[in-house]
């Protein structure tokens, strides 16, 4: 059977959605998945995740190998297991944070040598025991170790990075052959802002015949019109029958853009991670619960939402609960922020199997971009 | 009808079990509250405690009267709408917390002047104004504004004090005539260890007729033995129709030790301060999840314990969240030791019920002790 099924194709865009068929049971698509990279998504427990319709979550095998380790991961059974949730998790290679340590790391053919960032002992990832790591792990959808190049580069740097992480692709599937039963591994397409490059990678990973395809390097610094143009020109050159994913993307409206371009898979830490900086989600924009005018709001974070957050608590309570220093804060606007998304998705979903995807996604647009 | 009932008065002890009825329902004592000062359980959500059988949570009116202050507290409707909680409330006067600020305040008969710890803002409280505030915040158990004196302090000053805390008592019941249909105002029974210092205190409050006693000025400095002496003996002069609430204290050793002295009703930052810190209570005594052996134990916090942090997640799991810095470790074991202290009140109530409260107090702290 195929790792992923498109069930309905919008009439009016690329949009469409579907479902992946993982060891951890169906994940509707398009889905976002909330970041858990250190095998939780910050203050949130994994029953308020399912509780909420998070399907799928990533994780991340660089945090995860440092800590809590191998040792630990593999007594616990794996990382389910491990953080107890039962719905899908997709691990990433940890690429992008080994390429983050600019000068903690060496790079060769073989693989990349490293020093961590908790203790500065050295590792060495390569194609193959990343997959090893992530196997261990149980993950649902293992990303292959790959090379993440940062914006603006120059041409020649992302030529050579897209053939490296092309023959790191190629080791990665080769050593999977055979193991982890039911496990997917995505194929990374990197080449930076270059339209041939990135063409050039997916070319060459459609004969690998990856089971998905990741769109890599993407958030590294461009602007948004570029992240765009490049999702849509990437997008369009993928296999209609494998799933995509855009990593570390984004907000909103550029996840409704990605989704109308046939993204289908979406992680990204704005929910949590403005949501601990006092920022919340609402139908008609972000708004920051810190400021003034939140003191004696009592109306909830998002008058049309329905989460546990907005159901029990104004934004009132919250602004006090953050000017106090209080944990409760952080977590009921990480809580509402994952459930904005959540729901986003939901609605496109619904959208898309109606053939009105465009309709809604303009009219959530004019409301969210109003204020 | 009267604020409080005995149900049952166990035959072989001093410990009684029965309800208080307040404005916000019917609550069991004994009755275990969980501290939340500044109108949130430090970590934990007003639904996570109230599935988990919470009655009833005691917070602060210096606190609250600071941040956020009495317009955002009237303009909520009180303290119950504003923190989402619809269970008891008993608040504090905060006189424990402005005779903390040493520095900070100077007592008159009057009031006692202080500044804000947060602002340095200059504030006067007086008996009267303090029964006022809590009345705005509906509060279902009011304590009157009193002098608390920490341990040791020689006898005049002891005996000066108790004057102060009676003749503030009785403008708080004579300011409360007639306001605050429902609330109840318990009387502070103060006089350090001087068993004839507290035998005046607590003769003078039983003429004003209280709604209730407080034993306060406890485990403020003096050795556990002595708390327990003086708890033993206070609770032996008080009207036995009337609550009693030992106020700070304790572990549960020291709970189960004031139950059996006839006490009904307790508050302590140790479940979630010491979870907080990584200490987690269980049925074996208490544990540091912080520590080495907890690496691979995968075992939940208490074996015997059906919580939600117990049901869904290891030892080792919280210990690596403790190690990562993530705040879901804190809300675990926060939320266990809750539990924790639930239980053990409410297994006190069935053995009191069953006339036999020393039997399962000696069979727990057996068990509890032994490690």
């Amino acid at each position: 059977m195929s790792f992923f099924k498109i069930e309905h194709q919008d009439k009016n865009s690329r949009a469409r959605c579907g479902k992946l068929f993982t060891n951890h049971g169906e994940i509707n698509t398009p889905v976002f998945m909330p970041v858990a990279t250190q095998a939780t998504v910050k203050a949130i427990s994994s029953e308020e995740l399912s509780e909420q319709g998070v399907e799928m979550v990533i994780s991340n095998a660089y945090h995860l190998y440092l800590r809590p380790g191998r040792d630990v991961l593999e007594k616990a059974g794996g990382i389910h297991d491990f953080m107890g949730w039962k719905g899908g998790i997709t691990t990433d290679s940890g690429g992008f944070q080994v390429f983050s340590l600019t000068d903690l790391r060496k790079i060769s053919d073989e693989g990349v040598e490293f020093r961590s960032h908790l203790d500065g002992t050295s590792h060495f990832f390569t194609p193959e025991n990343v997959v090893d790591f992530q196997l261990m792990l149980a993950s649902d959808i293992m990303m292959p170790l790959d090379e993440c190049v940062h914006y603006p580069v120059d041409k020649r740097y992302v030529e050579d990075s897209v053939d490296l992480t092309l023959r790191w692709a190629k080791r990665a599937k080769e050593h999977l052959a055979g193991r982890g039963k039911g496990a997917a591994l995505f194929g990374i397409v990197q080449g930076g802002t270059y339209h041939d490059a990135r063409k050039r990678c997916v070319d060459s990973l459609f004969e690998l015949n990856m089971d998905g395809y990741a769109l890599g390097g993407m958030a590294v610094g461009e602007r948004p019109e570029l992240i765009n143009e490049i999702t849509e020109y990437t997008a369009s050159i993928l296999p209609k029958d494998k799933a995509r994913y855009l990593m570390g993307v984004g907000s909103p409206p550029e996840m409704l853009e990605a989704i109308s371009n046939g993204i289908d898979m979406f992680d990204c830490v704005m929910p949590t991670r403005n949501g601990r900086n006092g920022q919340a989600f609402t139908s008609t924009g972000e708004i920051q619960l810190r400021n003034a005018p939140y003191k004696d709001d009592f109306r909830p974070i998002d008058p049309e939402c329905g989460c546990p957050a907005c159901r029990n608590y104004t934004r009132a309570y919250i602004r006090h609960l953050f000017k106090a220093g209080e944990i409760l804060a952080l977590r009921l606007i990480s809580l509402h922020n994952i459930c904005f998304y959540v729901k986003l998705i939901e609605l496109s979903r619904q959208a898309i199997r109606e053939d009105r995807f465009l309709e809604f996604k303009k009219g959530f647009l004019g409301k969210f971009c109003s204020s």
